[in-house]
């Protein structure tokens, strides 16, 4: 669009590599077949909640409670931490193992489940990334604490060495969780959701795990790289790097509060467009914004984005939403802000078409934004 | 050892280029790292099955049946479809999608557990792998069959496409699985394995998803490569990539059938070593063998590996041992064989030192041959 050197063009998600065009109809093709599959519960005396199809994580009635299951992955994340180990000699994967696991509990909170079980899966390029011993007890350091703050059990996993995969000196990290929504009333996919809930955002630490193809591109703008100094003093490296937030610990404690969410949202991929998540025809009013982490201003600034591509893009200091009833709005703030995690009143659903209006920068994302399920 | 070209040496799975010294260090303390977060589960009122540390699938007593879970990798078999398509134009996905489900299913079912779902992970080298229709959809095809076969239900996945970590037009193929142990009476973690008891193998379809690290380094010494005729008429590229049987079918069936084996094993890497994977100190004494697959045999000779290094390697047409009092085993046998799976009542378990006997080839395995704990 615009090629003067001197005034780089805006650079969307999709310039920074991720088709979604190519991936959607396999996406769709998966999704028509897991959902025929259900049917083999019911010769176990179990059923699907169907709720979940297209939710972040997948939830089976067994009887006494649900059982919600996942599979996640870090993304390109670590490609952030190999490069920042180049330039300063230090390593960033206990901060990538708690992304990892980030990127699954956070997932399978949603649905109201409590977290129980992860299991690692870290695949190498060759034998010789798990050599650096400096690294590899950084990253089970890492694993571990994440497994401590949310209080589930690191049940095993997979370390394999994948030459011809994984591409040499790097690793490609996922995670599994499996949970209990116990007791039942616990579940929260939605459909409680109602005009008059109000939205609590939960703060992000800053860019988490996802946008991350986009602001490694962005480094090659940058004369100073992952060393560039943000407004705050720490480099953009560093601060791509802080560690995506646990929310589970505030999902619990709610519970323990008598506060049951109606419905969540993990804001991922797709930024804020991620509130509008749920199917249900409602109309989404943000009044209030939380703070936007320096390095996410940074990342828009560079890029050329206005609010309406960042907002759709990054999650701008919103890493996860509760749609709460509003007698619980208050009280939920303070749960969250007690934990350590700020949280912002944000806003309110109504009755109205489906649509997110964020006031205060006078955006609105409708439902063709988000064809995510 | 033996530099003569025309006698080409010996090719053992470390030089096949996996090397398990700089990975050991690692997994061991992951594993110290993830039994001290054990203690997480008896804040929801659960506990560990503390033997299933270390055993194939991870068991939490959540009252009223046990949960099992797991992930695991395909690994480098989609390198022998890649090959395969290239030279034949087929697309050999839907039988890798296969294996990726056998991996966890098989590991699963070991501790008694019914699996009930299966997530996707599926980490391509970027957007276009998914780009090949023909290819795409024989994954989405194969995923879901395996699933209808075991009876489990695909409850979603993750279709990353991670350009940088994983290898351009390549894919990084896993799969998660969670299950229930139900009664609780099907739990077999070996603690009820005992002398007398009887070893019996179920049939693998070929390699498999293990060893496969060798049997491309093999193609290298092959003139014809993936095409090279074995003595069954097939192409060594389609035996490689028959697709791991999926054993749940048999251990269902079993239980139906009124028998609970004490323990199981599933025969990956390190062959019929496996054997010998329970801690119990029992001599395994194997009287019969099973027959052996063609491209075993092929794979055995081609790497000039004596029984001893074929077997420690390589399945060699045991894909799944069920350890069974000695009363049910000829009603294991048939089981199996009436869901098409051929079994073996291949020997028994005596009180002695902790050794592998495998008579028919005079060759020993002791417990320093195993450590995989």
């Amino acid at each position: 669009m615009n090629s003067d050197a001197s005034q780089p063009a805006t650079l969307s998600y999709e310039q920074a590599g991720v088709n979604y065009d190519l991936i959607d109809p396999l996406k769709i093709a998966a999704q028509r077949a897991a959902a025929a599959t259900a049917v083999h519960l019911g010769a176990h005396g179990f059923s699907e909640i169907q709720a979940s199809r297209g939710e972040s994580a997948y939830v089976v009635d067994v009887g006494p409670f649900y059982l919600a299951s996942i599979v996640e992955c870090l993304g390109s994340k670590s490609l952030v931490a190999d490069e920042m180990q180049q330039l300063t000699g230090k390593s960033y994967y206990a901060g990538i193992a708690q992304d990892t696991i980030a990127m699954a509990i956070n997932d399978l909170i949603t649905v109201g489940a409590t977290p129980l079980v992860v299991q690692a899966y870290w695949a190498a390029g060759g034998s010789d990334w798990f050599g650096d011993a400096q690294r590899a007890q950084a990253l089970v350091a890492g694993w571990k604490q994440a497994c401590d703050d949310c209080g589930v059990a690191w049940g095993g996993g997979e370390t394999p060495a994948l030459a011809g995969i994984v591409e040499a000196g790097r690793i490609d990290l996922a995670a599994s969780c499996t949970g209990l929504v116990n007791p039942k009333e616990r579940l929260s996919v939605g459909d409680k959701l109602a005009a008059g809930d109000a939205i609590v955002l939960l703060a992000s630490s800053g860019i988490h795990a996802n946008g991350l193809s986009l602001a490694r591109k962005l480094v090659e703008r940058l004369p100073q790289g992952y060393l560039t100094r943000l407004e705050d003093g720490s480099t953009y490296g560093e601060a791509l790097l802080a560690p995506t937030l646990l929310y589970s610990p505030v999902t619990e404690a709610l519970y323990q509060a008598g506060i049951i969410p109606h419905y969540c949202s993990n804001i991922t991929g797709h930024g804020w467009r991620k509130l509008l998540r749920h199917p249900a025809q409602l109309t989404y009013r943000i009044h209030t914004l939380p703070p936007v982490p320096p390095v996410l201003r940074f990342i828009q600034q560079q890029a050329r984005q206005d609010d309406r591509e960042a907002y759709s893009t990054l999650n701008m200091g919103a890493g996860f939403a509760l749609f709460v009833p509003a007698a619980d709005a208050q009280r939920t703030v303070q749960v969250a802000q007690s934990l350590g995690v700020a949280a912002t009143l944000a806003g309110s659903l109504e009755a109205g078409p489906k649509q997110l209006l964020v006031e205060p920068l006078g955006i609105r994302f409708s439902d063709e934004d988000l064809q995510l399920r």
